[in-house]
């Protein structure tokens, strides 16, 4: 393989690994906007904080070491961000309604 | 540079990249201990787990991505876990004299 493919082929692996953690993150959204009408749980907002410093902490990790460029680290993490507000705009609606 | 050059290189360098990160984490630990005596704060453990739980993310993601081995990756941690156990036994020999 040579040098060239060898780079592609860690940088498409860096950002499988990084979606799939996004993903996972993805998931504990979907699955607190699904009980919005049930009860609400306070350690989520917790949990999904510190999913949020891990993987941002991977992404900035993965930027420095070269393996993926800024841009599509910073997006898989800001499309997060904007569906972590849609949650906890959701959620202020329905404590303050 | 040759495919095995270049994965050398990028090996290194995440290497250097967590110490670093992990160097910054000693840094706390010592100041922490050098504190010992005065007053202490109690936010200096909340930091310290969050900056560990960054680290160990980062080290995790270098792992899967195939930048660096697992040996290496692990003993950055328990290098500082070991630090760390001994200032909380230095904090509660303080707390419990």
């Amino acid at each position: 393989m040579s040098s060239s493919d060898l780079l592609l082929d860690m940088n498409q692996k860096a950002l499988n690994l990084l979606q799939e953690d996004a993903d996972k993150i993805e998931k504990l959204i979907e699955v607190q906007m699904g009980n919005l009408t049930t009860r609400q749980c306070p350690l989520y907002e917790e949990v999904l904080d510190t999913q949020m410093y891990g993987l941002s902490r991977e992404i900035d990790f993965a930027i420095r070491a070269g393996l993926i460029s800024e841009a599509p680290g910073k997006q898989i993490l800001s499309k997060l961000e904007r569906n972590l507000a849609q949650l906890y705009e959701a959620l202020n609606k329905k404590s303050n309604p």
